[in-house]
């Protein structure tokens, strides 16, 4: 086992050692073949070609991507959602791989952070974030395969955002729920907003969400009632036992 | 072992053992949970339902084998096609997953045989073939999981149909590629055609297809042309090596 790990770290040079680590932060999991993510981070602009004069970029990773989160979420869908007929299975996969939801997922990441380009950030649009997040899962397929992608997925897209009672609109805002809440246990609560601007030249905000004095969640994004209500869904969802306990 | 195998004959209602012999003929692999299938089959007419009154038809499993075959097609031709941009493989996805080429696939499976319906099949649209096709592979996912998915796409969608230079319109006709063979290497061949009326109430057209005396294909189609096209490419399939290397 000693010498196996030893010839593993030796033949990865520091650049990837630095990309191994952050791609294993972002993923969750160990990549086996680095090249998958590094293509899935490669913009057009690059103008890479492999051996075959094919171009290098994450692109095509941008197809198999979507294709493979069309699925995850379908059959996610269908399983949690037995009422629900085919056309409405369909409105709720397209609410939730949006392009304006792809592009947030994207962001939380940071995604954009690990491009390379020869174009600057600022040129980017901002759907660059979505596929990004979309090229991110095709490397997954390719390196991992189906299951990965399914527990990738499962941590980043379902866990945090899939709620459906939102999707139906019954519920309307987190955040009044939290403070219903908070208020009726009697909990001291407070939202710290500061502003936190990224590479991205756009502004953004962060949120501190505090129950009892502890930090309970944070969020981030290009408002400040968005990140205030994305703190709360994500406090929901940490204390949801709790609260449709009492 | 033999224990455990009379069990599990014993606990199957002839009935079951039926559907279990042919479903298994259908799919090319055992099934582990028959309900999955027998709801693939149930059209919406029978107005079942389960105990929580939620509708046990097809509908929904249509839902979930579409997304299932458009990521495992997905995958197929980002490996085989490495020259195609992302444009290029959304547009061949399209061709192989279309509406007509769905029905064309449930209609070679006969798989409105195990249709059970209140309604009579003539009132069933043309569009039931496609439907079922998709709901069997949604029944699939639930039973076995992708890879059993993908194995049953590649056995009966990507291996007899998915052909990449016809589908770039490269390839015009198989009939004559497969004469222009015959012709040169002196083998004698013909098409001997049929009618073969299904329970469907339409006509169709079956052709054998004989080369050197033997049988090497069959089809059947709605028109003569089209069940000729369609045997002379799986002829050509069968014989392609041979093909290419003279």
């Amino acid at each position: 086992m000693g010498i196996i790990k030893k010839i593993f770290t030796k033949s990865r040079s520091p650049e990837d050692g630095i990309f191994f680590t952050q791609m294993q932060k972002i993923l969750g999991f160990k990549p086996m073949e680095l090249d998958h993510y590094r293509r899935a981070f490669t913009h057009r602009s690059s103008n890479k070609t492999d051996d075959k004069g094919h171009p290098v970029n994450y692109e095509r990773l941008e197809f198999l991507g979507d294709a493979m989160l069309g699925s995850v979420i379908a059959a996610h869908l269908f399983n949690e959602v037995p009422a629900g007929d085919e056309g409405y299975l369909t409105k709720m996969r397209s609410k939730i791989v949006s392009r304006e939801h792809l592009n947030e997922l994207g962001r939380d990441l940071n995604l954009i952070k690990w491009v390379e380009s020869k174009v600057s950030a600022q040129h980017f649009g901002e759907n660059i974030h979505g596929n990004l997040f979309e090229a991110l899962i095709g490397a997954i397929y390719l390196d991992r395969g189906f299951t990965y992608c399914e527990k990738f997925i499962n941590k980043k897209v379902i866990i945090p955002y899939v709620d459906i009672a939102k999707l139906e609109g019954k519920v309307i805002s987190y955040k009044s729920l939290l403070i219903e809440w908070c208020q009726k246990e009697k909990k001291p609560f407070s939202y710290e907003v500061y502003e936190d601007n990224g590479m991205e030249g756009q502004k953004y905000f962060g949120v501190r969400l505090r129950i009892d004095g502890k930090i309970v969640a944070k969020a981030r994004a290009t408002s400040k009632k968005k990140a205030e209500e994305k703190a709360s869904q994500r406090a929901y969802f940490a204390f949801q036992e709790k609260i449709n306990k009492k």
